[in-house]
């Protein structure tokens, strides 16, 4: 099954080509530019690469969130678009579970903490182990607070490996703490597309219609609105 | 200082834009394609995907060898035009020094084993440690037999960690002699253009005239040529 996925759930944008599960190609950059307009160029140049075209894609998958409300907005719009035009299914994978592939470089036997800077103190987190050359989910995806991560971790006894753009956030806090946490290296630490192929393996794909972002929180916008027609309520 | 990195020292290639040691972007396939056919490509696409061009970027680097004949000469004559189109300076680094970078995923303490098929019961090997954050060199470059490796690596403490397009290969021979050796995981086993650019930072840029590839041994032709030579003597 060949795959074609795409991330862009914060700064960093990539693409990847899997075929059973084996990575034939990707693209990865962290530059600041705006991935409405470096996500489907990167997709279109790495194929042409392979000598690929989107016709040679089984299914196209791509990180459904949690993350930035405008990254994850343009990397399921980008595939709905590609889906469609090319008559293609789509998987959508979570970005915490795409991202806990790179625990394939954490030490044996780390707890992976999946961390992505959510503002207010909070990370989007998900806890994984690391067995049999794949992640094993320990808890849902989430928004949690970092001080109740901490209580959470503190409790358990594995070595804990953070990963994701929240990563640095995450460990400092973790360290200060006290708890025996590492993080990931460099070029393990960011969520990249080929995680997203990963995750997507097994999954089954679906017509991109019904494909979602998953954004875990209201966004600000939303949070105002509510917070307002409260107020203008209790008037 | 910006760097543009090339690797094409076996059957992967890749391409890499560093800023001051940090990753901007990078692209990479192991796709069977020829690199006399994807290397400059890839090279073009990343850098108008980074909304840069050649005109950027302070130096190229290349991995000069060892490596697979062809690809390294690739490689190097890839770059010796582009920069004499460009005008601009060349930094030739070793494939192992390069491939060491991998080594940041390596459990700490480890001595990273580089290692490239060379054919005939021989790999290309470097030894490094990785110390601050950097690989340290243990070993020069060179062409060794497996048994000799082994041997090697059985009088030192360290446990060793194994990359490159010989890792396998050589894993497996260490293994069966019953030394502590583990296989770096998929994503950080191939040689990557991220590691070129990361050995070529702080090294002198040169005339990409006098860039020079190194192949440590002679190629099947020239040892023919010579064994001919030889037998036509004693004759």
């Amino acid at each position: 099954m060949m795959i074609l996925g795409l991330e862009s759930s914060a700064k960093s944008a990539s693409v990847a080509v899997t075929r059973d599960g084996v990575l034939l190609g990707r693209s990865f950059q962290c530059s600041g530019l705006t991935h409405s307009r470096t996500l489907l160029p990167m997709a279109e140049d790495l194929l042409r690469n392979l000598e690929l075209s989107i016709r040679d894609v089984d299914a196209v998958a791509v990180a459904r969130g949690p993350g930035s409300f405008t990254g994850v907005r343009i990397g399921v719009a980008a595939v709905k678009g590609l889906c469609w035009g090319a008559d293609k299914p789509a998987i959508g994978v979570s970005t915490l579970e795409a991202m806990a592939w790179n625990g394939v470089g954490a030490p044996e036997g780390s707890l992976i903490c999946c961390a992505m800077d959510a503002r207010r103190n909070q990370v989007y987190n998900a806890l994984f182990t690391f067995e049999d050359g794949a992640p094993c989910r320990q808890t849902p995806d989430r928004a949690i607070d970092l001080p109740a991560l901490a209580e959470e971790l503190a409790k358990q006894p594995r070595p804990v490996w953070v990963a994701g753009d929240g990563a640095v956030l995450c460990f400092e806090h973790l360290r200060n703490r006290g708890l025996d946490a590492a993080l990931a290296p460099e070029v393990l630490r960011w969520q990249d597309a080929w995680g997203v192929c990963r995750a997507a393996e097994g999954k089954e794909a679906e017509s991109a219609a019904a494909l979602l972002p998953v954004y875990l929180r209201l966004s600000q916008a939303e949070r105002e609105r509510q917070a307002r027609m409260k107020s203008e309520q209790l008037i």
